[in-house]
């Protein structure tokens, strides 16, 4: 490709409103731009990266046994109506009329179009295990869409949904897809983690996500240093120890629950955690008399209910019930008001507790999710009547696993974990380009644009993907741009490497230089 | 792929309400499934072939210097209104709100996202001309969806949009996709014609359709036998002639239009044909005092305006102005009253008419339109100011091109001309998999099962791809399935065959069976 027929749309300034780095880059570097709030075009470098990603999901999709098809981004609100998701969803469910005036959904996920499917056209067991799966456009009407297309409104997700007879079955295929997994994030050359996860809205049992490693990620990771133990830092949990000394206390004060759950207004219960911990809501909202969502007394009513600011509690005269976390209760634990302390886990995990797992410690990374995938169970197939005749020739409802990657969400977080100051820095399966070929000044030496247009013809002829900087540039303008658009090899020939027939590489992740002759240089690039 | 892993999905019943050929064979062959009117999932059997051909169109589109870009499916309505479509368009046009009520539409097309891109990206002559393209999901509200996937109402399109600064390089660029269309159809191995073509609605001057011809087509179009004349029926029109004799004619009285073109409704005005020839109502409402869209009087008008019955009409005697047909005002022009009578273009052209181009004589062939180009001027630019600095530093205005595929319908036009009483035949180069490889009874003979797997395994490792029905099935039913899906070439493995190291080839278009060398048949496949 040629950068005089093609649209670079590299930008110098930094967009005001964009906050994180990949956000930056891909508008800078031109690879998408703001069609409106959440709504993104890809512009030709973005939608290059984002083909090499769906490629690598479609070619493990397929090698793991799963089948491709293509559902509709519109879907008719009656499957949403049988599972009940019609009611329950938000307002993240973009809900449509037609011209009829009946009613319709721009789909944010596809288990009831799936469902309703495979309902229709599997009768037996003998034609499972069946693992459907599409690249496909998504819409999630976020209510504040942010950093670009990591919280998009309009998106590309594969998303895959696999039926079942047996758990070994499902366990099966859910082994296959964190396999496939694996080796999806690994061909990309993204350092990624598999991850413990809660199953959430979507229902089900077992479920991991695959995080993205990525200081700017907003999930913290916690792994152990001694096993492959790793989970989400909200669902990771703490262990009960025989004897903690500890700085200092804080104190929470949270609303009471009913008996049916409810908040108790006119009740509270203290929550206490050593100094210097988190308290982690989910965890908090657990607990039984505590209610969820998790409600915060002011100091005012801190005062009226304890008789004493946050800072100056005294444990011994509290009268609403304590629950204190488990490092605060081995601390307290000869303390005479020590019975009326009920131990429990309630702060994040932190590095260097002991991991769960009972082997190594705690580690903790930042992660941005780019996969999930989890054992649904029959909540789509038991609220839809979607099962087969068994070998007994009774009606058997299936069991379901799904199995998402945010397509267009990995090349952000790609960007995120592989970037310097001058721009991206991709890695080679997923590079625009393998190779920017820069010919300085060309249009004023017939030389080099000779020696250019040669390389660039049998690098072409060689398959190799070569963007051709053959712009009226001066060469300090093209390499910022290959830099910032991250481009992981360049070649650049000028005029005194070229009385020795020689031109310059670099790498864009290293900054190694070296000379090749140029004669070489396709079987070095093919080489790399 | 082997059938038992695979969603074949075929079906014996015609589905009812499938009207057209092409419907009830996606329905029957395991293509397509209806989600909702005008909504369709595609099974892998269909993606396949939907994939293939789209990524034909990418290989030309790439290959005759356009960008792919990928834009949204959802649209801010603030774009429609620049252009004013907001207003015009009708109910095909899906208008939604987004959680903040505000108004967006499902894209059935492009111009406005697009040109607001070039707007913004593009400032200076020097980058164009520019020829950018996306294979995307559309959404036409249709009112009454039909004939499957062929008018549905989510569907894909390939639509590319070209920027320029003079007539000469719009000419440029719309050649060069009139010929990538071309290669495009060649490659499908499809029959079609490249059709001058209204550009209705869309503006603009220039345009062409690309039609597949088949008999259940919905459009006439006619041909040249003497050049490459090609124009849609409607449009062509008819030349004057010096003579010509009439074995009758037929009369039509339609109302007539007061100096505003607004329909008069006391006045009326006679059309006359020959015996045969059919009214075309485009050219009749472009007669100069004839209301437009035409209103036809019913008998009672006609004999009370006329004094007669249709039948029974006296030219000499009538008072209304009078239209008659080039042949009509031939055959009458020696008589008394031929001065009263005005010559004009009224009827369709028919097989056997002198062409307009003025070489050879026109045949009539139905076809289905499956692509579009279009030089559209500045009618998008103008009214949203996409315009460039020239050469002198002055802002100018673009022109832009725009052109069409619908990659969706190619895939129902194929089979509307590729099938017989057995199912589908498709061409090589979109056939959703090359060979079938069709064992007889493989699970009862230990040896015919160890030569397919042996021929699958050498197959695919070929790059070849097979459908392997390894399903417990009686012969016949695997051969009716194999020919329904349509695939071109099929191998039968059989005992007696076997006995001498043959199996049977069959080629799905021709019928013609062969029988091959177990060692020749990679090869021989590969040949083909």
């Amino acid at each position: 490709m040629r950068t005089s027929q093609y649209l670079l749309a590299t930008q110098k300034e930094t967009p005001a409103d964009a906050e994180v780095i990949s956000h930056q880059l891909m508008l800078r570097a031109g690879l998408i731009r703001k069609l409106a709030s959440g709504l993104y075009t890809w512009l030709p470098t973005g939608l290059r990266v984002l083909n090499k990603v769906a490629n690598i999901v479609r070619e493990e999709m397929n090698k793991a046994g799963a089948i491709e098809v293509l559902m509709p981004v519109v879907q008719p609100a009656d499957l949403w109506q049988e599972t009940g998701r019609w009611e329950e969803y938000g307002p993240e469910l973009l809900r449509i009329k037609d011209r009829h005036q009946r009613d319709f959904v721009l789909g944010p996920t596809h288990e009831e179009v799936i469902t309703a499917l495979v309902r229709n056209e599997i009768s037996s067991y003998k034609q499972l295990p069946l693992n459907l799966y599409q690249i496909q456009t998504k819409f999630r009407d976020e209510v504040r869409p942010r950093f670009g297309i990591m919280r998009g409104r309009e998106f590309t997700m594969k998303d895959a949904y696999s039926f079942h007879i047996t758990q070994e079955s499902l366990q099966d295929t859910y082994d296959a897809m964190y396999g496939a997994y694996c080796k999806i994030f690994e061909r990309m050359q993204l350092d990624y983690r598999p991850v413990m996860a809660d199953t959430g809205s979507i229902g089900g049992s077992v479920s991991h996500e695959f995080h993205v490693l990525a200081e700017s990620g907003e999930d913290n990771i916690a792994f152990s240093n001694g096993s492959d133990y790793a989970a989400n830092v909200e669902l990771a949990q703490t262990q009960q120890v025989e004897s903690a000394s500890v700085d200092g206390l804080q104190y929470v004060l949270v609303q009471a629950a009913d008996e049916n759950g409810e908040a108790d207004a006119n009740n509270w219960v203290l929550l206490v955690l050593a100094a210097g911990h988190t308290l982690n809501d989910i965890k908090a909202e657990k607990l039984s008399g505590v209610a969820a969502p998790l409600i915060t007394a002011n100091d005012e009513t801190v005062s009226a209910v304890l008789g004493a600011t946050s800072n100056d509690i005294d444990l011994a005269s509290v009268k609403v019930p304590v629950f204190a976390d488990y490092v605060v209760a081995a601390a307290l634990k000869h303390q005479a008001y020590a019975e009326k302390i009920t131990a429990a886990d309630l702060r994040n995990i932190e590095a260097g507790d002991p991991s769960p797992c009972g082997n190594g410690t705690i580690e903790i990374k930042r992660g941005i999710e780019v996969g999930h995938i989890f054992q649904l169970g029959d909540k789509y197939s038991e609220a839809m009547g979607c099962g087969v005749l068994n070998e007994n020739g009774k009606h058997e409802i299936l069991s379901m696993g799904c199995y998402g990657i945010g397509v267009s969400r990995v090349v952000a977080a790609a960007i995120e974990q592989n970037h310097d100051e001058h721009g991206i820095i991709w890695p080679d399966p997923i590079a625009p380009f393998k190779v920017a070929l820069i010919p300085m000044n060309m249009h004023k030496s017939q030389r080099i644009m000779e020696a250019a247009e040669a390389l660039y013809a049998e690098l072409t002829a060689a398959g190799v993907e070569v963007l051709f900087d053959d712009r009226k540039e001066r060469p300090g303008v093209m390499f910022k741009d290959m830099e910032l658009v991250g481009i992981p090899h360049s070649i650049v020939i000028g005029e005194r490497n070229l009385d020795e027939q020689l031109v310059e590489y670099k790498n864009r992740r290293t900054g190694e230089k070296s000379l090749l002759q140029l004669t070489e240089v396709t079987a070095f690039i093919g080489g790399l």
